[in-house]
């Protein structure tokens, strides 16, 4: 396999994502190399083993060593890197992502990327609600799926090689969409959830309740801790897509909020009926 | 303390609930007695010795043995059967409940019941996706709040003897409020989440991306698993303030759309930040 034979990986932006990538590649034994503009971040990830040789600056002698490079940078961040740096990168090689939204990002990136270098797109659909390559940790992507999203100007062997990436992550399940499906499932399953769990917190002060929450509450807001820097732009590039899920779910709340106001009891409960049958199919 | 005298104990209701303080009570060696209209759930508990004696009818020589009567009914049933047998009941016994709604239960109840018995409401609030007595274990207690609901009519003595009950259960934290205060804490941190997961449910039919969901998704949805007769009973009986907490989280999910429509970031981020450092003080 194309991926087995590269040995030296280059992991560009070493937080909590990029850190948990180094993790699992070193387990795998290959060469493993980070840049990241924290220099902290590097001396830790060279102290624990987490990678091989790291770097806070970007250079030509640095890049050009890579045969394959992870970017774990913000979207806008990534776009820029590619416009700076492209032409350090070897010939031939495979990129590829983590970025939670894609329509936004992979047409760009693809556009302005040299010929020579496929960018093939993918997400992890792990993570944790804390930050840094100081809790990074490979066993996140255990239970996770992976979501490889190619374009037209991607070639089959950038989709092997991408899929056997989710599985040397460890990844439960490597799953082939468009980035427009991609996104769309993203908006549900992920934003618009976060959405909910933010809007729950914001909603009210809630403090004198604290000691009143049980499991449920502590489970369903898990999530409305959460990175504000990412997460804006996140909703941001997928803002079409949010919008519509947003509706989607606002108006269902409000269908609930009427049944209960006309005191519908036979329509809360048809409600119910379908919510329970629904969730029976997201068991694990 | 009164409540370690007592000896003979009767759960109304025998099924998920009931099975569980049955079993709290059983490890506490008290005399356990259980009504309950179905046969298999009175047998069940019989043979696994959940409880020492078992009926499914009320009889005056069996309710007459009790000197504790706990209620796991849903509010009509229970309105009803005291208003048919409390004649039954010894005298100068207290009485108390399980139900998840306060102010439309506990007046009621006190304005119909005999002076010589006392009826102290108490909330466990604790539970589980399942149902039965078959399904019951008291260790849904440990880590949950019970909370005591008193009114003007209510002595000291009920309130503690009903306060040293949630510790025989082994509930984390034991709290007194009113029932007021009690329904619109509930509204909040329980019934609006359950309207929430119902809605992401129902609101768009979502078998296509079951593949596709993580962890946070399953978490926020666990409760919408939901029973949908206990809870739209449970919902009307608490309408007036379940539509208040409804309206404030659908005008906050408005704003945060509006934001995002406006690709207003900073207001998002503002929104973030706040749900973040307010989700900080319910960590456990």
């Amino acid at each position: 396999m194309e991926w087995i034979s590269k040995s030296n990986v280059l992991i560009v932006g070493l937080g909590l994502m990029g850190g948990s990538y180094a993790k699992a590649f070193k387990r795998f034994g290959y060469h493993v190399m980070a840049i990241d503009k924290k220099k902290e971040s590097i001396e830790f990830a060279l102290e624990n083993k987490i990678i091989d040789e790291g770097s806070t600056e970007v250079k030509k002698e640095f890049v050009g060593k890579a045969d394959t490079v992870i970017f774990a940078l913000y979207p806008e961040v990534f776009k820029k890197w590619i416009k700076d740096y492209q032409n350090f990168f070897k010939k031939d090689i495979f990129i590829t992502d983590v970025t939670g939204v894609k329509s936004a990002v992979v047409y760009d990136i693809q556009d302005i990327l040299r010929p020579d270098v496929e960018f093939i797109a993918s997400h992890p659909m792990a993570g944790r609600e804390v930050y840094g390559v100081q809790n990074s940790d490979d066993r996140i992507f255990l239970n996770a799926n992976f979501i490889v999203t190619p374009t037209e100007k991607n070639t089959k062997k950038a989709i092997e090689w991408c899929s056997s990436l989710g599985r040397v992550l460890g990844c439960r399940k490597i799953s082939i969409l468009s980035p427009k499906e991609h996104d769309e499932m993203i908006g549900y399953v992920s934003q618009l959830t976060h959405v909910i769990a933010v809007s729950l917190m914001t909603c009210k002060d809630n403090r004198h309740l604290v000691d009143y929450t049980g499991d449920s509450f502590r489970d369903l807001t898990r999530i409305a801790r959460i990175n504000e820097k990412m997460w804006s732009e996140l909703f941001l590039m997928n803002k079409d897509v949010l919008l519509k899920e947003m509706d989607e779910f606002i108006a269902e709340m409000g269908t609930m909020r009427d049944l209960l106001a006309k005191e519908d009891a036979e329509g809360m409960k048809e409600k119910m009926k379908i919510s329970t049958k629904r969730r029976g199919w997201f068991d694990k």
